[in-house]
């Protein structure tokens, strides 16, 4: 792909999705929905025998499956970069507050939708116990970056309810983790292998729980050596600390997102833990505006991924009704056990809050398509882990709950803390 | 390449140029020079069979070609960004008062360098005329990017040299359009095609000037219409309103370097005229610090890139002497050429002018490499345009001055005008 395929990719994606972004939030809708219609339209448009994205090279089809050569990488750099900026809003103090109901929220929402979806499958479907056991991973999954975009872009990143949903969908990742261990080995071996999934968890707490004490205890002595000695780091107020923290904290958040990636979580999971370690320098709001000006230009190609990834030609009229179903039971499971899960963890909390994190949970974005997508590849028995039927069905629904819940998490939120304007960068 | 490969290259590639950038600003040489070195030694280290860029993955060797999945798109938009940056800090009134002047630098820049290496192959080499004319567009070529840093990094873009340099690149690199265009059309056809040239001039004249024409006249309407209104673009001290000219401004510099490559034009010249464009926003101070931001995370890979193409190994003792001789050519060629065009053009100005302005315009870069690439990718009466003994010359004729000279630049302009410290940002 030579420079000019390069930039005709960029351009037309840059102002396709920063129009959409910009006409949805005049209209009251998060711009993130307009970001992913753009994705879907881009693909599914059909000029002769090709989409209109293979036309602009956005990605080439081979063998049916697309291959992206820029955009999926702008896509991960994006939502990395969005979760490194959503850790700098959050202190760990903040987070430990909240960390037994976050606890609770995370595992009965993972809990109810598992239990749905093989259910469902198991007593209504095909009954096929690995279909069965697929179906509810895919409904368990959660896409932090939905959230977190509707969060951070208005302001909500330091309200209660934020740290809940944020720190739940980390204890999500790892979970889902763990879940997606269990399950894949089921279909591997027949039986479960609980050494990995030992192996799994250990490592996922691990990383999380070094992370977590490094930030509460060597990264504050550090910081006070640092800024006594005048090292150039953390230092308030002069251009070349900032740009020197700039440095150093993007260096920290690319290889904490690396390392979550090679032991199996996600790596923006490492993401928002690099943006936790230096939430507390004293330049951090200096370092805030300069990753937002990086998120301006980068966060939106996540978005329009997601979209590009969705084969609409797939969609028939048979399927609709089920999809619908699907659709319901991945609302109702996330909604009703994460919104009993933050009751039972805090009593006080009203039915708003409830709402907001019950909402805040639903959207399973990229994450639901990646396990669809893991089924298919996954073969049992001569046959497939998830029917492409069901494949379908699961993007359908990862799609649905993307779109249609932004704007009323955004709403449950207005109307608890009001309208609120994004701050200064 | 997924993204645990993707973050690996990243994390690795910054953290090293990083360092290696504060190790030598520390010592008073340019940050890139130790850029461009972590560069080479990446692709000239080897372990085993294979060098550490291709352990790293940060390139794959496919029939002696290096193939560059990620690093390539980065440093592009390294350089782009860079550009765009010095245009903002860039009047277009300032660039008109030193137009005179910048035209004869460019040209006797042109013409000086050409000449020698010209003359050099006819009469000392092996007096192949298609040897001897690419060895002529070679060292013609000129690096803006690498001289653009130097200013950039040390504040000094405000000054009359700096203006005469980049703008003198400017036209340059139109004229190396031109030479170039001259040059690989006589070895297609045996002669000179006056029709093509014609084209690709009036082409290249056309668009920097409608670009020209554009920022004196009707952007400046159209800008006092949009604040008067308050549109939301351009309007000082408001925070929306700066996030929208920030993507506003990076969409309109996307696409005219788009524009300038499909002309044939380098993308970084369109960068530069869409940086002029918004040079004169009222919010022009707040978007430059956010595309100062960028830069910083973006540039360094541009000069990593440079490294990472060349081949040590090719660097036998034989060639030497002549690669000493040749590189001498080319520091004089430009330094002579563009030292006289700046003294024609102002009589007043001084010698320290003088050798500001010629060192500046001595550094080739990427340019000098590429034309040697195209030379070596031009078959004329079955051999190629340049032989791969002179191809491995002009690299390390274009890495030479592209090392050596930065140093000696910034003492020069600290000489005349002292140490400035960097904008705040």
């Amino acid at each position: 792909m030579d420079l000019k395929d390069t930039l005709l990719v960029l351009t037309v994606i840059f102002v396709l999705i920063k129009i959409a972004a910009a006409l949805f939030d005049r209209f009251g809708i998060p711009g993130l929905v307009g970001e992913i219609l753009v994705g879907i339209l881009l693909a599914s448009i059909m000029v002769g025998d090709y989409s209109i994205a293979e036309y602009l090279k956005i990605y080439s089809v081979n063998g049916g499956k697309r291959e992206f050569y820029l955009i999926d990488t702008l896509a991960n750099l994006g939502v990395i970069f969005l979760l490194f900026s959503i850790g700098l809003e959050t202190r760990i103090k903040d987070l430990l507050s909240v960390g037994r109901v976050s606890l609770l929220v995370a595992v009965s929402g993972v809990i109810l939708p598992f239990a749905l979806g093989y259910t469902y499958i198991y007593f209504l479907g095909d009954g096929n116990i690995y279909h069965a056991t697929f179906m509810g991973a895919a409904m368990v999954a959660t896409s932090v970056g939905i959230t977190a975009r509707v969060i951070k872009d208005n302001n909500f990143t330091n309200t209660k309810e934020a740290r809940i949903i944020i720190s739940a969908d980390v204890m999500d990742d790892i979970l889902g983790m763990i879940v997606l261990a269990i399950v894949t080995g089921m279909t591997k071996s027949d039986t479960l292998d609980i050494g990995h999934v030992f192996i799994v968890t250990f490592e996922a707490l691990a990383f999380v729980g070094v992370i977590m004490l490094l930030s509460l205890s060597v990264i504050p002595k550090i910081r006070k050596l640092l800024e006594s000695h005048k090292f150039g780091v953390c230092v308030k107020d002069s251009f070349m600390s900032t740009k020197s923290t700039l440095i150093i904290s993007v260096a920290v958040c690319l290889g904490l997102a690396l390392l979550a990636e090679i032991i199996g979580l996600a790596a923006i999971i490492g993401a928002f833990l690099a943006g936790i370690l230096f939430s507390e320098c004293s330049s951090v709001e200096s370092l805030r505006s300069k990753i937002e000006s990086v998120n301006v230009l980068l966060v939106s190609f996540f978005f329009v991924f997601v979209g590009l990834q969705i084969d609409v030609s797939k969609v028939t009229l048979e399927i609709i009704p089920t999809a619908l179903f699907v659709i319901a039971l991945a609302i109702i499971g996330k909604y009703v056990g994460c919104g009993l899960g933050v009751k039972i963890g805090d009593r006080s909390i009203d039915g708003q809050s409830m709402n907001i994190v019950g909402l805040g949970m639903i959207p399973r974005g990229e994450v639901g398509i990646i396990v669809a997508t893991l089924g298919l590849n996954t073969v049992v028995n001569g046959s497939t882990a998830i029917s492409p039927e069901l494949y379908t069905i699961v993007v359908l629904m990862s799609v649905a709950t993307t779109i249609i819940i932004p704007p009323m998490l955004l709403a449950a939120f207005r109307k608890k803390y009001g309208v609120r304007l994004s701050s200064k960068s």
